[in-house]
């Protein structure tokens, strides 16, 4: 497994690489959990060359949010890569990815305006523009994410569809607990009641799906019902309860064609997000 | 001489070539003149493959510049493609660049508050964003711009180096009339004793440029020389003369490293542009 960190290098071994290999690319911010190993063991699958980057991108924090809190551990991912069966590590320095002021920038114009995007401003720009430089230096074939963040998955849909690049995306269905509960670093700062209540998030969902499945195509019945069970079932206070078309994440009169419901929930200590995705005649 | 129109083949066409061949890329809006000529000729000689795309980019004209009534003239534009010795056009309709609203652009947040950029809004937006769509759908090796538009040369070399595209920037010096007036489609709107005034500009950079290498240093006795030899010795109203760093595009203190001098001239029917780029010690 080779480890990079010069630009240079990182570009001129790619570009020698695309020549015979297919590359999976997985990008993170590090601290590798369970759903990044999803997604490498997936780029594994059919690429003949993985890539992980590892990277905190100061570009999607906010000026109030844990840029320099956010939670590191290198050798651990290193470690984790390497029995993952990682080809290379590419993790630049952020002096190394930003140099000088940039003199442009990917803006997202659609798509940021609902969900958590709502209250994070910029957020999804610096997204935009870090994955753009990397899939520049890393030349992917196809980009892996999951679907736990579904919004970042619309948003980069709309990123390589919108500037045609070359890439395949490919969404990674979330990782569940036995109970259902999607997999989430977060999940330890619930206490114990919580972590019992907390898997009623996902079953509204599937509630919401069957009921769906049953003819139900009006959505603000559906969102009514959500809402009842999670507030019923949990002591937790709901953020948002919400459903658009998907990837577009455009408002819908009714249940119809690929369209997602999303959820946000406010424990004592811990916001949990989670979401799913259907294709509805 | 392949011509396509189609995006899905472009990118086939191209990752096929890509393995063996070297790509260079002519960007145009069409109506080639020999400027364009001097662009193709540059990208023929050291790549295995030159591609030259003929787009009226809608998204940069403003709300009340000359999208519809820019000159096309597409049947000529192929044939001197074809007597130049270029493999592949690439003219795709508008419909097929851009099927839906954006959902991302490209913005430029420097190099245009100067020279030219500063009455144009949103326009070298609209020229980053067109160029990251046909780099990721033609995957160039080297991308060829003319020096007369100096400005769209520097933005272009900051999308280049900040969003780490792997691609080399070739600028192409300014093609002149035999008197050194800089080649533009708008000469013919000067009238005859205009015709006659037009290469003092380009002789007003010449000797700014022989005061700098004699030791000017003095940015201000510099544009005050260069504005009193073209009110002299022209009847045009002076649009501005200006001097930053290069590819900055930023003000600086006195001359030194690599700068530019621009200069636009406002005659009765026609706005000439003209620049020098110059490396100080």
């Amino acid at each position: 497994m080779k480890i990079i960190t010069n630009i240079t290098e990182m570009q001129a071994l790619v570009k020698e690489l695309k020549n015979t290999n297919s590359i999976g690319f997985v990008p993170t911010m590090g601290y590798l959990h369970e759903g990044h190993l999803q997604l490498i063991r997936k780029a594994r699958e059919v690429n003949d060359i993985t890539i992980v980057s590892i990277f905190v991108n100061p570009l999607q924090f906010g000026p109030n949010e844990d840029f320099a809190s956010y939670p590191r551990d290198f050798e651990r991912d290193v470690s984790v890569c390497r029995e993952e069966g990682v080809d290379i590590i590419f993790n630049p320095s952020v002096a190394e990815m930003y140099p000088n002021p940039l003199s442009v920038k990917v803006l997202v114009q659609a798509r940021t305006d609902v969900l958590c995007g709502d209250s994070r401003p910029g957020h999804f720009d610096g997204v935009a523009t870090v994955l753009t430089k990397l899939f520049h230096l890393i030349l992917p074939d196809r980009v892996y994410l999951g679907m736990k963040d579904a919004q970042q998955v619309a948003v980069v849909e709309g990123l390589i569809a919108d500037l045609n690049f070359p890439i395949e995306l490919i969404p990674i269905p979330t990782v569940r607990e036995e109970d259902g509960l999607a997999k989430s670093s977060r999940n330890v700062n619930l206490n114990s009641e919580e972590r019992q209540q907390a898997p009623e998030i996902y079953r509204a969902l599937l509630e919401a799906r069957k009921k769906i499945e049953a003819g139900e195509r009006n959505i603000e019945s559906l969102v009514t019902m959500i809402k009842n069970n999670i507030t019923k079932k949990t002591s937790g206070t709901i953020d948002y309860v919400e459903i658009y078309s998907f990837p577009e994440l455009q408002t819908i009169e009714k249940v119809k064609g690929k369209i997602i419901i999303a959820i946000a929930v406010q424990f004592t200590k811990a916001r949990l997000i989670d979401n799913i995705v259907l294709a509805v005649e």
